[in-house]
C-alpha cells in the first residue's frame, strides 16, 4: 500500500512485521526558489502543493498556476511556474513568504492579534448570516471520516481531513502524516477541480483545530470546520473574527460549538 | 490557570464556559535577526528557546548563550545573545538556519536519507551497546506522564513530554499545544540545569514520534524515546542509524520496539 512501509519490529517479546506511515520531505519550488519544505506522506503531491499555495495566499485558483511537475533530477521536489502576472509574495530581506515576513517583522511585535489582522487583511471575513447546515451532517460526516482512513487503519500514525457539502454529500478525503497536509490535499483537490470558493461545505479533521487549520478554511472560504478533538485559543479567536463556525470534540453525536452560527438543529 | 483561556461555548444546546489551551506565537531572535516563529503555549519560554537552539545545533549547552530575555517593547519575542565565538549556522542566501538550508538546497535533492545524513554530519550516532533500562521504567513512566498533564485535563488540547532516568527517577514534564515544543521545553530545562548529555535517560512523549522528535533526542544524546502512539518511517530510519532505541504504542504495559537494544526484560 502506498504511504506505508513495513518494518521488522518487536512487540511484547516477539518479532513481527509492522506497518509504519511514510514520512518524507517535499520541497515546493517556484521559479527555482524554494518556498517551503514540508514533511508529508507521498501521494497526491499536486493536491498538497495547490492547497498549500492557496492557504498561503500565493494563488487564488488553478488558473494562477501555469505548470507544476515533479523535478526530473531531484527527488521529492515539485516545480511550480505561476501564470503571467501572478506575483509571489516574497519578503526581499528574508526570502520567506511575505505573510511570514509580516508575522515575524511587524513593528508592534508578534502576537495572535497580529497574525489574525494579517490574515484578515489578505482574506476578508466570510459573510455572516449565511446558510446553515444540520448538525447530523457534521456528526455523520465525522463517523464516515473514520471509515475513510485506510492508512490510519494500517499504521495508526496519520491524520485525515474530509470535505462534505451542507447536503451531506462527500467531496474528498485525504490522509497524511501531517494534519495540515491532509487539509491542504483536500483543498488542493478542490482547486484542481475548480470547485472554489467552497461555501456551503464542511471541513472535517481527525485531530485538533489550530490557528493554521482555520486559516486554511478562511482562505478556501469554507464556512464550517469540525474536529474530533479540541480547538486552540487562537483558532477560536480567528474563527470568531472571520465568521467561521468552529466545532470540536465531535464524538458520538455530540459536539462543542466554539464559534459561529451555521449549525442548525 | 496559566496556558488556559475560558470561552463561552455551546455544548449540546446549552451555553457553558469551556477551557481552551492557549496558542500564541513566539519569535526567537538572535542578535536582532528572527530565527524562527513557533506557535506555543506561553510559559517556560526560556526552556523552549534553549531546547530549540540545542535541537537545531545552534548551541551545545547553556554556556553558549550569553543573555536571553523577553523583548521589553515587543510581545512574544525572546532576544538571545550568543556567547563570544559561538557562530550562528545561517545560510547567507536564505537567512535560514544552515541545517534547513542544507535540507533544501542539496544538489542531490531532498529526501529522508539526506535529512538523516545531514543530521548525522552534525551530531554523531550515539554509542551502541550502552546501558539498558527495564521496560517497566518506560511503561510506568508513561502512566505517570498521564498524571502530570494538568493543562490536558483542563483543555484536552495539548501534548506533553517527560524525561525520566534509567532508574525511573522523574526529571521534568512539560505541556504545550505543540508536541515539538513540549520536547524542547524538557530538553531546555536540562540545558538550564547543566544536565546534558542526557545519557541513561528516557524521553516520553504523549503523541507520535516523527523525525523531528528523534532528531531532538539525538541532539540531546537521549538514548531512548518512547511514545504513546505510532512512529513514522523517517523516525525509525533515523533512530536505527543513530542508535536511539525507539518504542511506540506504549499502552497498558505493552510496547512496540522499532529500533535499538536499550530495553531490557
Amino acid at each position: 500500500m502506498k504511504g506505508v512501509r513495513t518494518f521488522d519490529v518487536e512487540r511484547n517479546g516477539e518479532r513481527r512485521d509492522d506497518h509504519v506511515i511514510v514520512e518524507e520531505p517535499l520541497r515546493i519550488r517556484i521559479a527555482g526558489e524554494t518556498l517551503a519544505v514540508t514533511m508529508r506522506t507521498p501521494g497526491h503531491d499536486r493536491e498538497l502543493v495547490l492547497g498549500f499555495l492557496l492557504s498561503e495566499g500565493v494563488i487564488a485558483g488553478a488558473g494562477d498556476v501555469s505548470t507544476m511537475s515533479p523535478c526530473a533530477k531531484e527527488e521529492n521536489t515539485m516545480d511550480v511556474v505561476l501564470s503571467p502576472g501572478v506575483k509571489l509574495p516574497v519578503d526581499p530581506d528574508t526570502g520567506m513568504l511575505a505573510k511570514r515576513g509580516t508575522l515575524t517583522s511587524s513593528a508592534c511585535g508578534v502576537c495572535g492579534r497580529v497574525a489574525i489582522d494579517d490574515l484578515i487583511a489578505r482574506a476578508e471575513p466570510l459573510a455572516p448570516g449565511g446558510p446553515t447546515v444540520r448538525r447530523e451532517v457534521v456528526t455523520d460526516g465525522m463517523r464516515a471520516l473514520r471509515d475513510r482512513q485506510p492508512l490510519f487503519r494500517e499504521t495508526g500514525g496519520c491524520h485525515a481531513a474530509s470535505l462534505v457539502t451542507f447536503a451531506g454529500e462527500h467531496v474528498a478525503t485525504f490522509e497524511d502524516v501531517g494534519r495540515h497536509n491532509a487539509v491542504d490535499k483536500v483543498i488542493g483537490h478542490c482547486v484542481r477541480k475548480g470547485r472554489l470558493p467552497l461555501d456551503a461545505h464542511v471541513l472535517l479533521v481527525s485531530g485538533r483545530s489550530s490557528f493554521e487549520i482555520v486559516q486554511k478554511a478562511v482562505m478556501a472560504r469554507i464556512p464550517v470546520v469540525a474536529a474530533v478533538s479540541a480547538s486552540t485559543s487562537l483558532a477560536v479567536d480567528l474563527a470568531r473574527r472571520a465568521n467561521v463556525t468552529l466545532a470540536g470534540f465531535v464524538r458520538e453525536g455530540s459536539l462543542t460549538v466554539y464559534a459561529g452560527t451555521a449549525l442548525a438543529g
